[in-house]
């Protein structure tokens, strides 16, 4: 190092050192260990080494440095712009930079290789872009009658040599192909590299961009990303329904399937496979890509899910104990085992599941939201058939699964429906009037607002969807139309024509025209309560085991939990009390830790490690559940006080009524009851 | 330990130690470190821990040794024998007796896990039996609600607390299967185990055998042998011939067909696949063991057949640089990937081949012959449309291809066929009468004792095998009716009516009917000068790498080695001068080298270490192969002596006749030699 070195300091990383004039820029960055990407080894082929030459002083670095302080633009730059475009401002290639003088230059980070996969919301951490998969280009010696090594030897001596890629093995695939691709890329290659150990792929020449699909294998939908794994930019998104719906709406009925059918897993695992590679060619489409370029798939799912995508029969799930085939993640499976038509030597990873009722699914969601990380007493819910329960915080987390049933779906609702056109989603009722007023999907205007009929005129108002459902019961509670013990106030029918009479039960009409009436009737609300008191139980039961009253941050995830009003799902008491603003909706988390283990290598050995470390609660199991059940039966609770809901909501004051309708919900105990409080 | 203790001492091994009574032998013997086999792990299923106590004063050990130095036969030794039927006299089930006093036990062969194949051949070193895939039986913890880990997870606990087998993966077949099996053994299952490693198959209860395949792929026939991978013992070998002759009866006509015909590989592929998976049928079905029990097979084949098994075009083997797709042995690779339907996990290793023309099998020769071990300088060929040749000791090993092209197998010679019934194998001709006598295959009898025209009636005698061709030419030689130079002396025709004229060159008739004549024609000569030639060209250049003059040892492998006179090989001057009785036929050691491979998994690593050590040498492009070929074309050779040769046989003194046959071997050069020796 001499004073006639040139001085570099690179940002971000301050970094600085001496190299002397005519050192290639991204040979410098590199052995000062800044982080700049390249594929193609800096043959000016890739352009992923991108800087920007910082011009000015820097008194900070006592450097004056300017535009030539590097090499004229070169002939593999100018060729690289011929071929992709102009660079922007200020930009080089690295690799094809020469020092000239003392300069700063600035490592965009896209040009890093550990680059963040910016998230949108503030509470979760960016994703570190590391893939299992990567790309390298080499070029390969040619093959000697004086040194007769393989073809295959000679790409790993080039590997080793320029990427210090040491002892790989290859795919059988691999060495079918590889003559082929030497010899069409004029011994130029661009190979995949699996976990820095495996050769899976080997295109002629340089091949920039590969893929990866993160799916959530749900009950009802699957919902698939692809994702550059270059950049890690979601490219395109597609969903598409489950066809295994056709043996049965939810989980269980299909279990029942098999058990009535030997042999309909096998059918059912390859109608979810065909809908994964139906899905597939629907984001190759979107994305304009061939879907040989999608070369991994990181997968989610429930534990039957799970099962039927691996071809295991799930029969085991439909009973105690419950048993798992397989909790451990799945790693390094080929695609076409799973009968998967992508790159032929595609792979494919399987989140680990949790128990036989907690899936790769909650996995996903707590991979996504790292309640193994915070400080916050951190509650994780995911709603479906079941309930997914998750909490815990830096140092302990727990996991249930609750048995709420589909009603928070809208099934077992008698005018429930699935979230579509037509469906109401949002609802008020007026104290004074009881009168009520509704939003329906795909209107923005309230039921009583001018131009609403005409609006819906073309879906009409069919049903109510899950959060529909959920803020219809809390505005009847809040209106004092049903009470905490969830019974419809038959007296209000002398205030207000909606409440009729239904048999020995009354119900609340919500809206009505010629051909039908949308109501809630006793049974709807009984059987909100039975959904909701699972959930809470399950709940509660993870907060008894922690010796704790209130959680910090509740996290809803899934499709519901997006939709729902966070406040009408707290006076329902289908979550236990918390500060208001510390509960958001977490998107589909499920999907989003599929994306992260699909992008970040080192999550997957994260998440496979904090599986272990779950605290696994059964609560068919727990003595307790069946009481916090029955206290979660009551609106908000029975005995959970909900202070932080009390200061932001007055709720209606408990009061007992009579019930009618022995048939349901221990009407004895409460006939005792005659105190109207 | 106290005198209370009983002291026990195993033989062979001799380990010694002193245990409270009550002690279980194999306890014991694990404890001492004796080689003891066992797969139940200690429930007397397997039967595989069988010792034999051994009775009476042993005052070298101070040791008087009795039957009743055991306990009693216990109950579930006695189940094992109602099951299997008797043990050997004195046999007992170590996992089953208790040390009840002082003892020697002796520990037969067959309980040992490293037992030793025994091989036929003195010179060759025994296989040890240590497979790469293993059974253990294991007994399961059943699921708990209150414990939800997964099956797989007890079995892999199982697994390490009964076997020390940790970090265990599995594929997903497994997984797939092993719930069924669980239940169904009753939490009672066998394993197979992958290297230690990986978890291949599942069976309910205990399994007592697998097996394993060694097959050596050759351009004209597909030989397997099948192993029972407990024992090591050959349980049925089948042969077939390749099917892929149809597209070509030599390696490079096959080339030539895929040059010709884009695709034509994978036809090829296919076929050779499916002759394959006869080929276990016919084992399985030999053995009465089903197809799925084959869990393991072993390959080895020149480089063309090695890229056309592994679906790997071989057109680049058809010219310089004669480059291999990969010669690195292929490892773990499954079945099915080849298409191969035994076991539908079963695993494949394929040898590695060592240079474009010197194949897998070639490395399974080496395997099999292990010259790296030998003090003496070894020579190993095998003959076929190629010879391998390996040439080498301790020191070092050479090795490469000579282009003998398939006179030796009886093609390019008029009269020549395959070995089969019918075909001459042995020729004697009188070098005074000139008469010949011969014998054909399928007939002890020579053709002038009596009885021979009744025995051959059926079959007739329809031409010359390969082996037949070596002798009647060596004899030829020795009667003086061809010369050093190889010219049939057509002044001999004077002596007697075998030699005929042929236009204008001469032949010898060899026998003669009413419908045909079998002749040597100067073609035939030609042909087999030209083969022998270029491959002691080959073997003389490997022993100029080395400098020196003679071997200690040849090999002569394959069928062809098999059913040669090595005497005759070397008047001919095929192979170079050697004591002869350091000369024989190693057998079909390429099929032995798989077999090794398949029994011994170290035997992996061993050949795949040595190939890398082999020097390649590649004849087309040493200066000095063409000189070689020259001096070899004379009888037994120009210019080296052959001392050891001579002195067992008395050669013809050399003499020069003109040759009138212009067209072929160089005449005008020879024509100018006109003296007679």
């Amino acid at each position: 190092m001499s004073e006639q070195d040139a001085l570099v300091v690179f940002t971000p990383s301050g970094r600085r050192g001496r190299f002397p004039v005519g050192t290639p820029l991204l040979q410098a960055a590199r052995a000062l260990g800044v982080d700049i990407d390249s594929v193609c080894g800096g043959r000016g082929l890739c352009g992923r080494c991108q800087v920007t030459v910082c011009e000015g002083e820097f008194s900070k670095h006592g450097i004056s440095s300017r535009a030539d302080s590097l090499s004229p633009v070169a002939e593999n730059e100018q060729a690289y712009i011929r071929r992709r475009g102009e660079l922007k401002p200020g930009r080089r290639l690295s690799c094809s930079s020469q020092l000239q003088g003392n300069c700063v230059i600035d490592v965009p980070p896209e040009s890093q290789v550990h680059r963040q996969i910016v998230r949108k919301r503030a509470e979760v951490f960016d994703i570190e872009l590391d893939p299992m998969i990567r790309l390298y280009y080499v070029e390969v010696q040619q093959p000697d009658m004086h040194l007769p090594t393989s073809d295959l030897r000679r790409l790993k001596e080039a590997l080793d040599f320029e990427w210090r890629l040491e002892n790989l093995w290859s795919d059988i695939r691999v060495v079918q192909e590889i003559q082929a691709a030497l010899r069409t890329g004029d011994w130029k290659v661009t190979a995949a590299i699996y976990d820095d150990q495996r050769i899976i792929a080997v295109w002629p020449g340089f091949q920039s961009r590969i893929y990866g699909m993160a799916v959530d294998v749900g009950s009802t939908t699957i919902a698939a990303h692809l994702c550059n794994l270059q950049s890690g930019e979601v490219v395109a998104s597609a969903g598409r329904m489950n066809p295994q719906i056709r043996y049965g709406e939810d989980l269980m009925s299909r279990v029942s399937y098999v058990m009535m059918n030997p042999g309909g897993n096998e059918d059912m695992t390859r109608e979810v496979r065909q809908a994964i590679n139906d899905l597939a060619l629907d984001l190759a489409t979107e994305a304009g890509i061939a879907l040989t370029e999608i070369i991994e798939a990181t997968f989610v799912g429930n534990p039957i899910m799970h099962h039927l995508l691996l071809g295991v029969n799930p029969i085991e799930l439909g009973g105690a104990p419950f048993a798992l085939a397989t909790g451990d993640s799945v790693s390094g499976l080929q695609a076409t085992e799973l009968d998967l038509f992508i790159h032929p030597n595609a792979r494919v990873y399987v989140l680990p599941c949790i128990a036989g009722h907690v899936g790769a699914d909650t996995a996903a969601i707590i991979l996504s939201e790292t309640p193994y990380l915070t400080e916050e007493l951190t509650l994780l819910v995911d709603v479906g058939t079941n309930a997914e329960i998750v909490l815990g915080n830096r140092e302990r987390v727990l996991a249930c699964s609750s048995p709420t049933g589909p009603a928070f779906e809208g099934a077992q609702i008698s005018c429930g429906q699935r979230a579509a056109n037509g469906a109401i989603e949002r609802v008020r009722i007026d104290p004074d009037t009881l009168e009520p007023r509704f939003k329906v999907i795909g209107s923005d205007l309230w039921s009583n607002e001018p131009g609403f009929d005409a609006v819906v005129q073309k879906t009409g108002v069919t049903g109510i969807c899950g959060s529909g459902i959920i803020e219809v019961m809390a505005e009847l509670y809040l209106a004092g139309i049903i009470t905490q013990d969830g019974i419809i106030d038959g007296s209000l029918a002398a205030r207000s024509e909606r409440i009729v009479a239904d048999g020995r039960t009354w119900s609340y009409v919500l809206d009505q025209s010629d051909d039908r009436t949308l109501s809630i009737t006793q049974n709807d609300v009984r059987a909100i309560q039975l959904a909701k008191a699972a959930l809470y139980a399950g709940i509660r039961l993870l907060m008894d085991k922690l010796g704790v009253d209130s959680v910090e941050r509740i996290g809803l995830a899934g499709a519901f939990g997006s939709h729902i009003d966070v406040k009408y799902a707290m006076v329902l008491g289908m979550i236990p009390d918390c500060p208001l603003e510390n509960v958001k909706s977490v998107g589909n988390a499920a999907s989003t830790g599929a994306r992260i283990a699909l992008l970040n290598k080192k999550a997957r050995l994260e998440i496979e490690d904090q599986v272990q470390q779950v605290e696994k609660i059964e609560t068919a199991v727990e003595p307790r559940f069946q009481e916090h059940f029955i206290n979660a039966m009551a609106i908000p609770h029975k005995t959970d006080g909900f202070p932080h809901l009390r200061g932001r909501f007055t709720l209606p004051e408990p009061r007992f009524i009579e019930r009618d309708d022995g048939s349901e919900g221990g009407g004895r105990r409460r006939r005792r009851r005659r105190r109207v409080a």
